[in-house]
């Protein structure tokens, strides 16, 4: 019986989406939970050699609202008994990690490869005071920021381009080429949220999309140098990368 | 010159507002970064012996959005050099505290005793699911609750009563009758915020507020039974307190 679960995680004491033999993830937290409340009835032999598929991997410190994955268990049990089981164990490991949804799905879907389009967003904490209630989940840029022409500067980052110079030297993706769908700019009292959506990202897509457009909104970087960036595809070019501790993956559709 | 400034805590790691000896608080985190920022410009021989006064004290665990305290200095210091040379020093003692607003006040404002009136809100966390991003930032219910219910049952709270069912034995308020101006309740998404208002409060009053009522939103309790709760004027009638964790204070105004 295959299982889709739906997983909220506050990645500061990650080291990720993805297990590492070093130290914490939660991937690894959710292979451990499930082998603690289902031992035998876990089906090991998944064609990555791992337990759990992710939709995607998130790095050290970026949260997960709506992270998905998949795996299979020798075992027909209630979706709500799985749910409330493996939360039950990933409390006992103090997981920051919590399973949102939890149902059965058919066995050809894949958390990774059926996957339609993934939506992240990106939290900026914009006033001069540092804040202590939202440490480690927003970026805290104390200059203001000047949001409209955030927005004008990243029309053009919308649709089919190369986005070599927004990716990441370790980025692992066969080609440089995506499609951006959507590229919002929200202001929420003292927040600048960015509500971005594509079917897929480069590594640190979005860090540096937010890292860039925060130079514009600074004054650092002119509207129209991120047209220019975009077009000289080289990552030299591009902003800072915005810190891990602002991005939330939101949402995967299928 | 007197200074008066608004600030954020995160109160887990706090004893509360309070300066206590055996660990830490908000104004001790304040008074030490003040002494440590200005030195021989502090004046020690305020009222109550302390340096910093609050509008009001918050227990162990209850977090502010915006207290305000006020405190006097043998300097004339512009108010933007104040707020970052305190921040400075909070940041300095890992301290979960920060200044929002630093400014100048005549020599008569007293943060607590000029006080027309508070703000508080309470987040409870209404879904199956605990939550990692929330954690100590929410009361996380897993029960349903009916909203409309606990709206009904808070309405005979506002106005002019004897709060003594809803008071802590601890407090220390002459007398137990308080005017309650506003108890609003907002659903926002997966989160039920009650916003709460009035000049003074017992001590636990809205956490009294907040326990009972949930226990009518989960049926534990009757609408008309908070009224019930209020007339017999015994903390024994009324239901739970409400943990520390979901409370916020978010305004005084003067």
């Amino acid at each position: 019986m295959r299982y889709k679960i739906t997983i909220e995680y506050e990645g500061t004491d990650l080291l990720g989406w993805q297990w590492q033999p070093d130290g914490n993830s939660a991937q690894g937290f959710l292979e451990t939970a499930i082998k603690q409340a289902f031992g035998r009835f876990v089906t090991e032999n998944i064609d990555n050699g791992a337990l759990v598929w992710g939709a995607g991997r998130t790095d050290a410190g970026v949260h997960a609202l709506a992270q998905v994955a998949h795996f299979d268990l020798n075992l027909d049990i209630e979706e709500w008994k799985l749910r409330e089981a493996l939360n039950a164990n990933l409390r006992d490991l103090e997981a920051p990690v919590s399973i949102i949804t939890a149902e059965k799905v058919s066995d050809d879907f894949h958390a990774r490869f059926s996957a339609q389009g993934r939506g992240y967003i990106y939290r900026i904490l914009n006033r001069r005071a540092p804040s202590v209630l939202l440490k480690n989940r927003v970026w805290w840029v104390p200059v203001p920021l000047d949001i409209e022409k955030m927005r004008q500067a990243s029309k053009c980052l919308l649709g089919k381009h190369d986005f070599t110079s927004f990716r990441a030297a370790a980025c692992q993706a066969k080609s440089p080429i995506k499609t951006l769908d959507k590229l919002d700019i929200i202001q929420k009292g003292e927040e600048i949220i960015f509500e971005v959506e594509a079917k897929s990202f480069l590594h640190h897509q979005v860090r540096n999309f937010v890292g860039t457009l925060k130079m514009v909104g600074d004054g650092h970087l002119q509207i129209d140098d991120v047209q220019k960036i975009l077009e000289a595809k080289d990552r030299k070019k591009a902003g800072v990368t915005a810190p891990a501790e602002g991005l939330y993956l939101s949402k995967v559709w299928y």
